[in-house]
């Protein structure tokens, strides 16, 4: 892959802070050049004050950002400090610096305009980060990583993905890599040497095995690495007066961990998030079924419909106060094999009929069964995607994954090949095939598209 | 004032960026202990590395977050950098550090726990600046300064509040104070000596009218402040089809400075942000005006007149096509006092009767005339508020008006007085009272309530 592809001589510049009024705003810039080009821009704060350039590393400034003013003063900008960073102890590996300006939209986006005048280009989404991949301070399962990290809704999933960003998931691979390696050196001496004895027993000794093992191990992390950080869906549904909006506030009330948003309206349906066993859940609660709808109503009921028939888990509530309602009846027989379902008997806490078997007793009003149901969210959506032992790491990228899948099949054929007795030239083949797919989830082996689509999902700044 | 009021032992902590996804996000702590309090929560990269207790001011060093995990290990919960930094030579005049962590919301809040955990307490909003003014780092008209830099929303507000922020208010109020300051002295001279013959002009010469005339204008300069702080209200008014709705969309493209937000929708009225050569405009594109209307719409033409009633101005369209309708005559002829009246005349890019004069004539589809607009926008606004001389500081606080009206009404009285002959004991009272107005202009003299009411208006972080 030819590096100039991806500019590595210009100097970025991004905002690394959300939009917004705030305390501070933090401007970042990166590249060869970028702490000579802040020379106009960023003026020290004391008249004996070096200029950036000059400052050694992980060393904050207090200076002034200034711009051309009237009668050819420079005009003050803003006060603000700059952290220089030296490569290659930096985030990137080059020369950068980081400006802490006050929290402005209108000095943020000044101080925006004045880098691109001195000579910084704005950076594209997740471009820091391909710098730092490109001068080797991170493999590219880190550096997918340092997106997950951000993109983290739950603290699990932000423990998958730091350990990911500590790099577990090339040490595994390389782990692999070292089998395959060996597995070539001992098909490369049958090559060079077809006429010797080669002592099988010793060289082979069932290692394309253990890397076939360890290939579908970390594979099967995928499902699990995807519900921890992308979530699943969860919606209320049941018949009107079943308690769905009482249970929908009370989950996300006890849900402390996460910032509940709220979006919709109750006359169509509420989306919430939160957190149940460390798993990210959209929880809906929708319109409730009545006998009859007409207009708006209708509407939001065939949204309803949707929802629920896109949810990976319905919780179907039953006023346990009333019984069963003929809607009740309807659903329920209709959704006998329906895997997705759990439904709930809710009120218990009033004078009531038993909890049929199947149910979850629960009172969404006393907070009644909700831990006992949360467990039963998480069983259902964990079971069958297979567990995963604490201190293995979880892959989550789609890439990552077909990747594995692709040096699996590999190390199939290596070993089919050799059960045959094919040739020694067609197994090499085979492992080079799964070296290959391996090198490229860590990067060694990888194209300018791969990078740019990888690194298209980042923020900007990062 | 007690200073002890404000818990300036207590180490604390805050968000100091927007909350969100993002690169990075930045939590800020201060407090005599606050480099020690992080010693369990921030562990240092390399195994030689000193503890941020230890480390020099203006410093940035890399380590982790770290948390007690299972089994007594340690968990690492995001790999971050942290710039310290030492008092007096810091923002708030102590010690402190900032945190630099992914910009992920489930990072953030564990970190704040364990800050909470480690002993920080959250900080209120402004703290960190109220600690810089008691440890004398910003004297409170810089203080208030730093907010309003923050809040700006427009290039020159945020070039008037930074002034104030370099200290600009703070001098002109000592160079008055000073003035008043040698007239105290002089009056003391004669209380303290009053046989003596005193030489009169020597020492008063003019100086109370110099201190009374600095006064006034920097009094006046509260208008034009609140004028680029707080911006004003630009409604768009007139008939159906008189192309409101194409010159509110022309005004927010052209403006380039600001990111336009817009709320609403068409049938009740849109609300957008611009800039008007400096000034910050709330402008809104009403409902037109209908012959009839009913329900949904009848309600939004009572906002729309309500929108009208309360606009800085109003910029009344008649659609110079098809010239002045029934309404747009009743409008005009009702408005004939109205001083926040511009009457527009659209569409002059087709062929159309001439402009009437008093009209400014635009085409909001071409976007001819629109600097002329904005001028004319401008000059109504900025009529009879006074200018300001470039260099002459401006403020915008209402607090400080306040104490500027109490010191001019001390001069006043002072000048009265000696004009009356009254007593020299009763004329050093006059005196004082300005000088203290003054003290509490800057925060020399100040109560407990008068900060907390200043500083409850901060970002949080700042």
């Amino acid at each position: 892959m030819d590096e100039d592809l991806f500019y590595p001589q210009d100097s970025i510049a991004a905002l690394a802070t959300p939009w917004g009024e705030s305390a501070l705003a933090v401007i970042r810039v990166s590249g060869p050049d970028s702490l000579r080009l802040l020379a106009p821009v960023f003026e020290p704060a004391s008249a004996t004050g070096k200029t950036l350039d000059e400052a050694p590393g992980h060393t904050v400034h207090r200076g002034v950002i200034t711009a051309p003013g009237e009668n050819g003063r420079r005009e003050i900008v803003d006060e603000v400090l700059a952290a220089v960073y030296r490569g290659p102890k930096s985030f990137t590996g080059e020369d950068g610096a980081e400006l802490f300006c006050h929290g402005s939209p209108i000095i943020i986006r000044r101080l925006l305009a004045l880098l691109e005048e001195a000579g910084f280009r704005f950076a594209g989404p997740g471009e820091f980060t391909l710098r730092a991949f490109l001068n080797r301070k991170l493999d590219l399962t880190q550096a997918e990583a340092v997106n997950e990290v951000v993109r983290a809704k739950t603290d699990r999933a932000r423990a998958i993905a730091l350990d990911r960003l500590s790099g577990a998931i090339e040490q595994k691979i390389d782990q692999i890599k070292s089998i395959l390696v060996r597995l070539s050196a001992a098909v490369e001496l049958r090559l060079d040497y077809p006429d010797d004895e080669v002592e099988e027993s010793d060289n082979l000794a069932g290692e394309d095995e253990i890397a076939q093992k360890e290939l579908e191990r970390l594979l099967s992390t995928y499902r699990i690495g995807k519900i921890y950080q992308e979530g699943i869906s969860v919606v209320l549904a049941g018949s009107t007066n079943s308690g769905k909006s009482t249970l929908f506030n009370r989950m996300l009330r006890e849900d402390r961990a996460i910032v509940s948003e709220i979006h919709g309206t109750t006359r169509d349906y509420l989306e919430g998030v939160l957190s149940v066993e460390g798993i990210p859940i959209k929880l809906y609660d929708t319109a409730g079924y009545r006998e009859q709808a007409e207009g708006v109503e209708a509407e939001g009921l065939r949204r309803t419909d949707r929802i629920v028939s896109n949810a990976d888990i319905i919780l179907y509530l039953v006023d346990g106060e009333s019984g069963f309602t003929a809607r009740d009846e309807e659903f329920l027989h209709g959704s006998g094999g329906e895997k997705r379902l759990i439904p709930v008997w809710n009120k218990i806490d009033r004078q009531s009929s038993r909890c049929p078997a199947g149910f979850m007793p629960i009172s969404a009003k006393e907070g009644d069964g909700l831990e006992e149901l949360a467990r039963a969210i998480a069983d259902k959506v964990l079971t069958g995607v297979g567990m995963v032992d604490s201190g293995e790491p979880i892959i989550d990228s789609l890439r990552q994954k077909r990747l594995l899948e692709r040096a699996l099949q590999g190390i199939k054929d290596f070993r089919a090949g050799l059960q045959a007795g094919q040739p020694w030239d067609v197994l090499a083949v085979d492992l080079k095939e799964a070296l290959d797919a391996l090198g490229e989830i860590t990067g060694e082996v990888t194209s300018q598209d791969i990078l740019n689509q990888i690194f298209s999902q980042f923020c900007v700044g990062k």
